[in-house]
C-alpha cells in the first residue's frame, strides 16, 4: 500500500474491460479520476501517449505511469492496494482463475463480439453457437455450490465474466441470442442475478440499453462510412 | 513451498510454451517427470483428461491436479516454489512484464507462426512484416542497458520470448526471414546471445534443426492428407 495516490483511469462506459478495472478499484476502496474517452472516434492525446501499443482503454495512470490491458491492471490493483483480495490466496485457485480469465478473453469474448459484428445471418448463427459452447464450459466450472467464482464474494473471474453480462442482455434484445438462461445454464443464471445485485457492480455496470445505443452508434458510423466510400 | 511433490509435465520438445515451463521449473530447482506427447497426431488419454478445454501442452500435473496454459503455469510455479523469483517483485514491473508477455502471445507468436503456415509467398511476406513490426516494439522496451528483461538475471519475459528464439532461427533457415538481427534489432540480438548462453536455457531449448525437422514433419503430414483427400 502506498501513500498519496494520483490515479487516473481512461475509460469508456460500455467497455467490459474498463468495468473490470472500475470494479477492482471499487473493491479496494480506492478513489480515482475517471476520464471518458470518445471511442473509437476521437482518441485523446493522453490515450495515444499512454497506450501507444494498443491505443485502447482501459489505461490506469498511476503517479504518471500507465498500466494497460484489463487483466494486467486488475492484478496490479490487487497487488498494490490493501483491502479485500481479488485473486484467490491459494496458488492452485489463482491458477484456475487465471486459466478461466484467459479462456473468457481468448474464446468467449471474441465469439460474442462476433455476434455483434457478423455481416450475415449465417455468420451470426455460427458465432452464437461458438458463444454458447464457450459459456457451457464456464457453467460447468461453477457447478459446485459456490455463490461466486471467488467463493462467498466477488473475485477475479467474477469481475472478468460479470463485466460482459450487460452486453449479453443487449445481444438478447438486438439478436434474440440467449447466452445465459435459466434452462441451459441455470448455475450461471443464478450467479448473474447475484452479480447484478452486488454492491460491487452497482454504479459501475450500465444498463443493457446503453450497450444497444453504443452498438447502434457504431453501426450507423460504419454505414455512413460505407455510403461515403461508394459515392 | 510444499513438502514432497508429485510433478508431471506433459510436453513437446519443440513447443516454446512447454520450454517456458521447463525453464521455470529449472530456475526453481524443482525436479519433475517429463512426458513427451506425440503431437498433434496422438494425444494421450492423460492429456485429453487433463486439459479437456484446449487439449494442448504444456500441462503441469501437480499432486494429481492439472494446471494448463504456459503463462498460467509459469506464474503458478513462481508462486508455489521457493528459489529465485521469476516475476519481478515490484508491482509496476510485474504489470509491465505481464503486459509484454500478453503482447508476445497475442501479437508476436501468431505473426511468426503465420510465416510457417502461410500458403502463398504474399501471405508469408505479410506475416513477416507483422512479425518485424511486433519485434520492433519489444526491442524498444529493452533499450535501457539491462542484460535481461528481468534485470541481471532471466525472468518472466525472458522466458516467454526466449522460448521462441530457436524457432526464429528455424524461420531464417527455412524462409530467410531475419526476425532478430544485429542491424535492425541490436539490443535483442545481444540479449538473444546472452539468453542462448544462459544456464537456464541449456538442456531445455533444442537446436533450430529440431524445429525445422518438426515443421517438415507437419508439412509432410498435411501434404499426405491433402493427397488422400483428392484421391
Amino acid at each position: 500500500m502506498v501513500g498519496k495516490e494520483d490515479l487516473k483511469l481512461l475509460g469508456l462506459e460500455v467497455s467490459p474491460f474498463v468495468i473490470r478495472v472500475r470494479m477492482a478499484l471499487g473493491i479496494k476502496g480506492v478513489s480515482y479520476e475517471y476520464v471518458e474517452e470518445d471511442l473509437p472516434f476521437n482518441k485523446s492525446d493522453l490515450l495515444l501517449a499512454s497506450n501507444p501499443v494498443h491505443k485502447k482503454v482501459p489505461v490506469l495512470i498511476h503517479n504518471g505511469k500507465p498500466v494497460c490491458e484489463s487483466l494486467v491492471i486488475v492484478q496490479y490493483v490487487d497487488e498494490l492496494f490493501a483491502g479485500p483480495p481479488i485473486l484467490p490466496a491459494d496458488p492452485y485457485e489463482r491458477a484456475t482463475a487465471r486459466f478461466w480469465a484467459a479462456f473468457v478473453d481468448d474464446k468467449l469474448v471474441p465469439a460474442w463480439i462476433g455476434i455483434l459484428k457478423a455481416k450475415t445471418e449465417d455468420e451470426r448463427a455460427e458465432k452464437a453457437t461458438e458463444t454458447l459452447a464457450a459459456i457451457g464450459l464456464v457453467e460447468a466450472t461453477l457447478a459446485d455450490g459456490r455463490a461466486f467464482f471467488g467463493g462467498d464474494s466477488i473475485g477475479y473471474l467474477d469481475i472478468v465474466l460479470g463485466s460482459c453480462l450487460f452486453w449479453f442482455e443487449a445481444l438478447r434484445m438486438m439478436h434474440g441470442v440467449e447466452i445465459i438462461d435459466s434452462g441451459r445454464t441455470p448455475v450461471l443464471a443464478a450467479w448473474a442475478e447475484r452479480f447484478g445485485e452486488s454492491a460491487e457492480s452497482k454504479g459501475v455496470v450500465p444498463g443493457a440499453d446503453e450497450a444497444v445505443k453504443y452498438a447502434n452508434k457504431l453501426a450507423a458510423a460504419a454505414a455512413a462510412a460505407a455510403a461515403a466510400a461508394t459515392k
